[in-house]
C-alpha cells in the first residue's frame, strides 16, 4: 500500500485497536448504489491515486495553508484555545491527511476501510478530537465545518486530478470519482457525529 | 418568484407556519465561507435557475423514475410499508422536488431560505415525514441516504446544465455553485436529524 510516509504519527489503519464499526460491508453496498459508485468509479479513483501520489503534500498545503487558515471558524480546530498556532499538530495531522487522500482513492472498500472511516470520523468528535495527537484544541469539529468544507476539497482537487496527462473526459471521471466517494465517507460519518451530544448552544 | 405550478401542494416556503430556524443568516455566511460559496456562486446559480426553468419535471421524473425507482432502499421511502406505489404522494411530492430546484437556483439565501431548509428536512425525519401529504410510507428517511444520493443529483443535473448554449466554463462554474449550494444544504439539514432519535436498530 502507498503511503506518504513511513511515520504517519497516529496513523492507524487497519490496526488491531481500531474499533469494528457497526456498519458491514453490505451496508456499503447499498450506499455505493444510492451514491451511484459503480465498478468504474473504483477504477478511475485508482488513477486518480496514481496523480495524486507525490502531490499530496502540495494539495493538504493547499487546504490548510492557503484556505483552512484564513477561515477563523475552521482555523480554530487546529489550534490552542487562545487561537495559538500547534505547529507541531499541523504537521501530524497533515501527514495523515495526506495519506487520507491515497486511501480514499487506492484502499479497496472494505471493512478496514469501514472501520477506519469511523476512526476519522471519532477523532473530529469529542470522543477522540486532540488525543491522538495529545493537544489541546476545540473539542471537535462541528460536522457542519466538515459538511461545507468538502465542497472545497472537491472544487480544489480537480486540477491536481488534471496534471497527470490525462484526456478531459477521464479527470471528468476521475474526479466525479472522488466526489461520489466523499458522500459516501460523509454518510459512514454521521454515526459517530451521533453518538456524541452536542452542546445546547450549537446548532 | 419563478414557480414551478400555481398550485404545489403543501409547498409552505415564506409560510408564516413555516417554524423558524436557529440557524441565523450570520451563521449561514459563516457556511458559505466554509464551502466557498462566493458571489459568483450566487450569479452562476441564477443563471442555472434560468437553464434549468422549464426542465424541473424532466429532472426530478429522471431522478424518480430512472433511479430512485430501482434502488430498494430509497425507493421504499414513497411507498407504502408493503411496498406498493402512492401515485399520489409522488406526484405531490415530485412537485415540490422540482420547486427546490428552482429555489436552490434562484431564491435569496434569507432567513425564509433558511427555515425552510430546517422544514425540508423535519419533512425527511421522523417529525414531519408523511405528515404534509397524508400517506403511509417509511417514518423517515436516514440521513445517509439523503448524503449519498446527493452524488446521484449532483452528477445528473451537469447535462441539464449545459442545454441552454453556455460555454464550457460557464456550465462548470453553474454546476460548482450548484454542487457549493448542496453541501450548505446538508450542513443545514444536519440540525432537524440530530433533533429526532433513530431507533437503535439504525446506524
Amino acid at each position: 500500500m502507498k503511503r506518504v510516509s513511513e511515520n504517519i504519527p497516529g496513523y492507524s489503519y487497519g490496526a488491531a485497536d481500531v474499533a469494528m464499526s457497526p456498519v458491514s460491508t453490505r451496508d456499503l453496498e447499498e450506499l455505493k448504489t444510492s451514491a451511484g459508485f459503480a465498478e468504474e468509479d473504483q477504477r478511475y479513483l485508482q488513477l486518480a491515486g496514481e496523480v495524486l501520489t507525490g502531490q499530496t503534500k502540495q494539495i493538504v498545503d493547499h487546504w490548510r495553508s492557503c484556505i483552512i487558515a484564513s477561515i477563523p471558524n475552521l482555523a480554530r480546530h487546529s489550534r490552542s484555545p487562545e487561537g495559538a498556532p500547534i505547529p507541531e499538530y499541523l504537521t501530524k495531522s497533515n501527514l495523515r491527511f495526506e495519506q487520507w487522500i491515497l486511501d480514499t482513492c487506492l484502499r479497496p472498500y472494505d471493512q478496514d476501510w469501514i472501520n477506519y472511516q469511523q476512526e476519522i470520523a471519532r477523532r473530529h468528535t469529542s470522543a477522540k478530537k486532540n488525543q491522538v495527537d495529545g493537544v489541546q484544541s476545540t473539542p471537535f469539529v462541528p460536522l457542519r465545518d466538515v459538511m461545507t468544507f468538502v465542497a472545497v476539497m472537491n472544487e480544489t482537487i480537480k486540477p491536481y486530478l488534471a496534471t497527470g496527462g490525462n484526456s478531459v473526459e477521464e479527470v471528468e471521471k476521475m474526479h466525479l470519482a472522488w466526489c461520489k466517494s466523499i458522500q459516501m465517507q460523509l454518510a459512514l460519518w454521521i454515526g459517530p457525529y451521533g453518538d456524541t451530544r452536542r452542546p445546547p448552544t450549537e446548532w
